[in-house]
């Protein structure tokens, strides 16, 4: 396995990589969602490139940038494992010089849930996967439906900007009890760790709700909203039942799919989960 | 010569070429400063690629995006005796699908002079060549000194976003009385086209007296206002004597080069011209 900094390392490495070529981007502190996207795109492609970069443009003021857990050495042991080809670990300095002024936005797809939440997170996020799309020039790029935003904006911006390659979004990848794997979990302490599952468990009684025939938007909003208010641990940030495209708030009734998400703070702890509902 | 316009045309046909892969973006209606990029490209390149495309979103509303000159038969018969490989003319469609809502922004760059006087003009420029890089990929691409800003936005964008290709610029062509070629000199009237030499005349003024000695920055703006106000059919919009690489106003004493550029009116022609002057 090849690991290298530089952008001029992660040029020449990937030019001696075998077509199709897949990118799966993270920040590390990897966890089995990761490795699932990295064990989806080994299926799927000739030769497979992991970076590995704390994106620090992402997080907003007051956001978790410098105590987000790290640690490289365990990522690439991982990452060796599952026969990566090549691992890209740039530096700020490289991703970001000092004379650094160009910026990406996707403007109707940031703009509610997380990006309402996050001003500039959506940005951040477009602007990196832009760089890093056009340093390592994938053929496929793989992102976790658990950031159902995060996936609906980066696809947007493919689009738009005529990126010639595909995106593949792969399933969450949960605990037992329903918990989505996030890099963030290591921060609940354990009795916060159990009281997390209240989530998925929410999602979970909407979905079941809508199973047997609940189509009324506001309801199944607020089914979510009871459920997390019984979790002493938890606050509620959103909940959210939008198109899955567009990502605008469903009133009335849903037709045709519809994603359920959320933010939710379990203690001082931010998480995010979501599901699609519907046909 | 081969001619495309769908986004899988021009991929296609991408392909079939050989590398290096030069790119010259035109708004069409050709002059022979777009045909000195086209030889430039052709003296460096295995193969050239001219686009040609009148991008609506890089017009400020009450500029000429609906009189914009276009003569796409007669750009096609110039480009072909250039043997110019590959022409991509596509549709606003095209480029800008209903949905469309990415944009790319060089934040410092993009906000003196042009970007002043015409909000929202560089964000066009730098979505639209983001796009036309992606769909072509091309290895060097080719532009004129006479944008100067556009340079420097266009130069920015590539090193921060990092596209893998290298910005050449070629020097301005100009009639034998020193107006610059530009496809909005067709809207001048004989008188105006007279009137219009006042432009690179000014210039010329500024940097013989710049060579002479004189390195006082509001000196030589003054020098270039004082030549304009001779020229009564001319309305200066502005001068500028800036810092080349930031665009940044000179104060005080010119050290080493600085970007002379103007904006000055011909009737209801608007004109841009610059030199650099200095070591």
């Amino acid at each position: 396995m090849n690991v290298v900094t530089s952008m001029k390392d992660i040029r020449v490495a990937r030019n001696l990589l075998k077509s199709p070529v897949g990118l799966v981007p993270t920040m590390g502190f990897l966890h089995d969602g990761h490795l699932s996207l990295v064990r989806n795109a080994k299926k799927q492609c000739s030769s497979v490139i992991v970076s590995i970069f704390v994106n620090p443009t992402q997080f907003g003021p007051g956001e978790d940038l410098t105590t987000y857990p790290r640690d490289l050495n365990r990522d690439l042991k991982m990452l060796e494992e599952l026969k990566t080809d090549l691992v890209w670990t740039p530096t700020p300095e490289i991703m970001y010089p000092p004379d650094f002024q160009t910026w990406i936005s996707v403007e109707a797809l940031s703009r509610p849930l997380e990006g309402m939440m996050r001003p500039g997170h959506f940005r951040g996020v477009s602007t990196i996967v832009a760089k890093l799309f056009n340093a390592v020039q994938p053929n496929l790029a793989y992102f976790g439906q658990k950031d159902a935003q995060q996936v609906a904006v980066v696809k947007q911006m493919t689009r738009d900007l005529n990126f010639d390659l595909e995106i593949v979004v792969c399933p969450t990848v949960r605990e037992p009890d329903g918990l989505a794997l996030s890099s963030r979990n290591i921060n609940l302490n354990p009795t916060e760790r159990k009281a997390a599952s209240v989530l998925y468990r929410s999602l979970s009684v909407a979905l079941f709700s809508n199973n047997a025939g609940e189509r009324d938007s506001q309801k199944v909003r607020r089914i979510i909203e009871e459920e997390i208010t019984k979790e002493p641990l938890a606050r509620l940030q959103y909940v959210s039942c939008a198109n899955p495209d567009t990502l605008q708030e469903i009133e009335g009734m849903i037709e045709g799919n519809a994603l359920l998400s959320m933010a939710v703070f379990i203690g001082k702890t931010r998480l995010i989960d979501n599901i699609v509902i519907g046909d």
